[in-house]
């Protein structure tokens, strides 16, 4: 046996609860959970002995959806109208970002949602291949990887609202072929799978989404998809597809709504359209902190797993969301679902750390791999410090405070642990993998060079940032 | 000069805006700010530098409404119904909390405040000079004092929300006295300052209330009150003064409506009411994480603010709200406002720091001392590092992003130095002034025995949780 984690206070989320067990053992072997069970119980020879005493340990946090190449762009688009953010705030940086600037900003997003506990991450990118062989990938983490089929013309920019973007039958082609081959290329890898990515329905033309969908019900695949995103996704489905056409029906008529699909936000559609998505197996993925900086929206979670729907949780973007801190994201799911339903008890701590683990696990369809503590399984896994001040004291009677506490002390610098896929990538609060300091000072030097190639662009988008510059705020 | 910090990015909040300093120098000496401003205009020769470059430096946060004692029940009160918080949850764990219990917790809680940047505290509790005392003046914070006023009979428990509490003049009477000699043991105090607390105006008879503006008048002295807090004080109010009474009325008529009195909470006020009370002058104290977690609501800072009043952020208490770091408070008061108002602009990160510097020294009355990096103020200073994967990259063209990345990827584990009164409380991450891990241990071992003692009264008082312990959620 390679590793044990031993004497620890664990969640396993087996069994559809939390699966709380005290004075457990976790035993790793060759990457996969070979004992999980009481530590008195235990008899295994490992190689390396962790002592989870006063910890907290459980599967690692999976962050559903994610953007982490956007990472260098923090900090130049938040705090603005719904209706600036895409194309006066953010635009205007990512049309002077290069592909090595989104790797290194991957890399450095990935850090961050690592130092949180995070084992996987959905990341959504065009190019995602080069992310994940030259950021995630080496700094050990596991990946769903979606490549980005955007078929909208540069002019786009010039139309308003209500003009259909003229969209690129070829170029969809193409990052479809792109997408195609990530399944090749990582067939038998041990971290990394793969998703079809069509953007969104405005981006995409119907003849490629038929496509997708046919391939994906030939080889098994899922499809993610940002789905119902807001008013200026609406006013585009109705200039495409006429006067009162949906996102949601527009799908539900080419046969893209299925259990194959994870569907990111969903804030966009009705009530009865979310009831009909959870209905027919659709996965959601919420990213709360996200959707309230850019929108002012709560994502609608709560009710989509009334409805009987599987959510996960993601941070989406660094410029809007802050980060990819996915332990303090479910404190804000939380919170947010709270105010958003006038109700105290919404979206409770236990159920925060279940959509954290193993419905997120489900969201991307990977809970046979990872997701809960269970022989068999990969061993994904993080150890969290609860002997500190943003969780203290923890009691076992007469309840496991280690749970509230978790979720609502939540700070990343609990982590003092982390192991994917039996490896450890994060040990003592130290990542492992990479060297910190490069990772930043790489970061650094490319996010002042990429702010300056944009200034002149993004001043002159006029977003109401550049007014509070002038003002003496920013 | 005693101290000065080097090469470093300070925001000043001088000037009603952020005050950015690119290259800027703090000089501190005897306690003081002494120079504030340009590296290159600085000759002065400090007994010890510290290198701020790569760093923020910032005025210390202010926390204005805290409960600090009751930072061992933590985890025992949350996840349940707003009527269930206070008397099913909480209360039998307050009934078995011993007067040590509260000095325990008072330590652990502000050590979790510092951690987080705070260098005051607004600390409200009976008996408040022993948390003061012996844990938070010992940590090195600045702490304003209120006693708790509180006349309620202990057989109010058994009464419903509809008949009035009774109250013991005598014992509130006798609560006014300990309030009252604060204010002579601290007079001459540093780091510690007082206020007038009567708990609540369902909980305090008007002869006292009108004994308290008396004597605040007539020593300019400030009241720091629990006002409006929901429905069970909205029925109380009935209650005892009549069909169509509300708290802010009454208070109105006592007199007790002015710039003297700190206000906390206010969701159970009319928004007509809101704005009487801004127009008179009253602080607001705004606690989102609490509030969201007890009530579901959102505390209505932001149309306060609207109306030109002014108001801090505080944690309030650890059960229901998570902890004390005020930084991540911060970031919650942002997202929940956008989110209440359905506007991404609402409670902007530049708010945000102001709010939770200088307006927060305000709300307390203390804006003459602290509160901002200003020439002749007392040296209240936080650095927290940007080179961190939470915050990072961080540039200064266009925009300073340093303003948003701290906000929204607030993180405890940024905090690199505290000064508090020019005295270095937290070093290199590290708290100086106490041994954490003796904090930590004694606030565990309390806890464990108070949870047990508590445990059968908490489990027959049968909140929620129980029932979701025994569902096999906790």
């Amino acid at each position: 046996m390679d590793l044990a984690i031993v004497d620890t206070l664990a969640l396993t989320m087996a069994d559809d609860r939390l699966g709380v067990l005290e004075d457990a053992t976790i035993g790793i072997d060759d990457g996969e959970l070979v004992y999980v069970g009481p530590s008195n119980g235990f008899d295994g020879e490992p190689e390396r002995t962790i002592d989870g005493n006063g910890r907290l340990t459980m599967p690692g946090l999976v962050n559903v959806h994610t953007h982490l190449g956007l990472t260098l762009c923090r900090g130049g688009a938040q705090d603005v109208p719904e209706i600036e953010w895409m194309n006066r705030a953010l635009g205007p940086l990512v049309e002077h970002t290069t592909a090595e600037d989104y790797v290194v900003g991957a890399r450095l997003g990935g850090l961050d949602a690592l130092r949180s506990g995070v084992t996987t991450v959905g990341e959504y990118a065009a190019d995602v291949e080069q992310l994940v062989d030259r950021s995630l990938e080496p700094l050990g983490l596991r990946v769903v990887a979606t490549e980005t089929i955007n078929a909208v013309e540069e002019s786009a920019a010039d139309l308003g609202p209500d003009e259909a973007y003229p969209l690129d039958e070829e170029a969809g082609k193409a990052a479809l072929e792109r997408n195609e081959e990530l399944f090749e290329t990582y067939a038998d890898h041990e971290r990394v799978s793969c998703l079809y990515g069509p953007q969104a329905l405005d981006m995409v033309p119907p003849s490629i989404l038929e496509t997708i969908r046919e391939r994906a019900e030939t080889h098994d695949r899922g499809i993610h998809m940002h789905v119902a995103q807001g008013d200026r996704e609406r006013r585009q489905i109705e200039a495409r597809y006429g006067s009162g056409a949906t996102t949601v029906g527009v799908l539900e008529e080419l046969g893209i709504v299925s259990d194959r699909l994870l569907a990111a936000h969903l804030h966009g559609a009705t009530a009865d359209e979310r009831e009909r998505l959870a209905a027919a197996g659709v996965r959601m993925a919420a990213n709360p902190s996200s959707i309230a900086a850019i929108d002012g929206v709560t994502p609608p979670l709560c009710a989509y797993r009334e409805y009987g729907g599987i959510g996960g949780i993601g941070t989406d973007q660094a410029p809007g969301t802050g980060g990819h801190d996915l332990l303090r994201e479910l404190r804000t799911a939380s919170l947010l679902s709270k105010t958003d339903r006038g109700d105290p008890t919404a979206f409770p701590a236990w159920t925060a750390l279940r959509v954290g683990t193993i419905e997120g696990a489900r969201a991307l369809g990977i809970d046979d791999l990872v997701g809960s503590l269970e022989v068999g399984k990969r061993a994904d896994v993080v150890c969290y410090d609860l002997e500190h001040p943003a969780v203290a004291p923890t009691v076992s009677r007469p309840l496991h405070t280690a749970v509230p506490n978790l979720v609502y002390g939540a700070s990343a610098s609990l982590t003092d642990t982390v192991i994917v896929d039996g490896e450890v990538v994060l040990e003592d609060g130290s990542v492992t993998t990479v060297d910190e300091a490069s990772v930043l000072e790489e970061a650094n030097d490319r996010a002042t060079a990429l702010f300056d190639r944009a200034a002149n662009d993004w001043e002159a988008a006029d977003s109401e940032l550049v007014a509070r510059i002038e003002d003496g705020w920013l």
